[in-house]
């Protein structure tokens, strides 16, 4: 075991895989544990009062078991449960939300300067959109349900469109990550969305959607969108490095650990979540929460 | 509420409902109980144990709440929970598999009869597919690997071929029943499985699939399949109706009564339940079963 911080992880499922595979190499000197709630998912159909219950019973789990530090690797119970959480456990929690949102303000530097429209162009253009980044935000019904990246783009000065494409997870749950049918499916939800707005940068706001950001990003091309393309996974990986000063540089002779825990279906969790992880999973320990 | 019978109907969300449509005008003298266990739903990715412990919970409520007849109305539950649920209750309970494979072999009397091959064809036929009926079950992940469907068919002296098609629940959830994508999704399915079976009937092993039925029969026809597609709601309804000593008669001026409870997000179960009800479902009562 690392002689580093211990991160927890949580997500209802494997898609938080996705932010501790991004963990691994920026914060390599840490132990993970990971937390896949499996036997209560998909929290996206369920209450807020469900899901910040389960979302809490997983956090303690978490600090009992010795985490320094907490990430909600779950856009849903970031967005619906992130201050049940805190208040809940004695550790530094970290959601997937405000990190997606920042990167984007941050990876558009010259849409943050105020464009003071000239005089005299007929109607007056809509201040909003001229000065204001665009962001498209793509993510499950029950994430944009809850408007918490609307909220959290608008406090740091952007606009977003939030749209739910609730055919993404299964697609890449099938493993039809390269499929003509996935593009067909991004082609439909994308040229709908881009009807609403004109997006400066596209965030991810599922751990599912960075298997098929390359697809996203190709279809935004080809429908004649040059929106940038924003993985909250990694940006959640950045600003967890940032709180624990810093990435701590990649040591070969002992890289990150990591345990996962899941509450049912140990065999899919290794083999699906494998494939979000990037690397094999060598092991599932099965942890019952109840319920 | 009505004088006749009080039958329970369980899911493990709104799927069921399409059973309950067809009992409606089939056992129209009952007054119906329908439960979905929307907070914990899908039972799919859930261990055996855990489905059970579930599903004989939502049994327990419905014989409580006065349910003289208990219908599972889920392909998942009845696969894996069937006996538990039997022995939990003191009334008859009905599951959605032996329905929908009895169906089938009735539907199918001209291939009982065993066909025995011409001598000198060369190398001898395979007797099973010669004589047997050919099944093929579209299901959920979970329900295939239960291999429910295989068992009861095999128990009807037919073979059935079972393949997992975990994209359809998804596609009709998101209303897609009538879309292209749909259609190919249903395609690539299709034209799979008949590379391993050229089946005489195709049995809907997932309660939300009568609401594609038309679209599967168009591209069974267009891949060249003749096969007969068996709903096991329908199905399951005319076993209740015989269980209960036939049909009984629809009576305009008093027709069968229901309500509906669920576990969880009362305003989705009214809006996607009143789709596969076929008809508005005016008020759904949130139940807490724990978890």
């Amino acid at each position: 075991m690392s002689s580093g911080p211990t991160i927890g992880v949580f997500d209802s499922g494997f898609g938080g895989l996705t932010v501790l595979r991004a963990l691994l190499p920026l914060v390599s000197s840490a132990h993970y544990i990971y937390l896949g709630d499996t036997a209560r998912l998909p929290y996206g159909s369920k209450s807020r009062e469900t899901i910040a219950r389960y979302a809490v019973e997983s956090a303690h789990f978490l600090e009992a078991r010795g985490a320094d530090l907490l990430v909600i690797a779950c856009n849903t119970a970031t967005a619906l449960a992130l201050d049940d959480i805190r208040h809940a456990v004695n550790i530094p929690v970290i959601g997937v939300i405000e990190p997606g949102a920042r990167t984007a303000l941050e990876a558009l530097p010259q849409i943050r300067v105020p464009h003071v429209p000239l005089l005299g162009h007929g109607s007056a253009p809509n201040p909003d959109v001229s000065t204001h980044p665009q962001i498209l935000v793509l993510a499950t019904t029950a994430t944009v349900q809850s408007h918490a990246y609307r909220a959290e783009c608008d406090a740091l000065g952007m606009i977003a469109t939030e749209v739910a494409c609730p055919l993404l997870v299964p697609l890449v749950e099938e493993g039809w990550t390269g499929h003509h049918v996935t593009r067909e499916v991004l082609r439909i939800y994308l040229s709908e969305a881009l009807t609403e707005c004109a997006p400066h940068a596209v965030l991810l706001g599922c751990t599912h959607y960075p298997l098929i950001a390359a697809a996203i990003e190709a279809m935004l091309r080809e429908l004649g969108s040059d929106a940038i393309v924003i993985d909250s996974a990694a940006a959640t990986a950045r600003v967890v490095a940032r709180t624990l000063n810093g990435p701590t540089p990649s040591n070969p002779s002992q890289p990150a650990t990591f345990e996962c825990f899941a509450t049912d279906s140990v065999e899919k969790f290794q083999r699906l979540g494998s494939i979000f992880l990037g690397q094999p999973i060598p092991k599932v320990e099965l942890l019952d929460l109840g319920g």
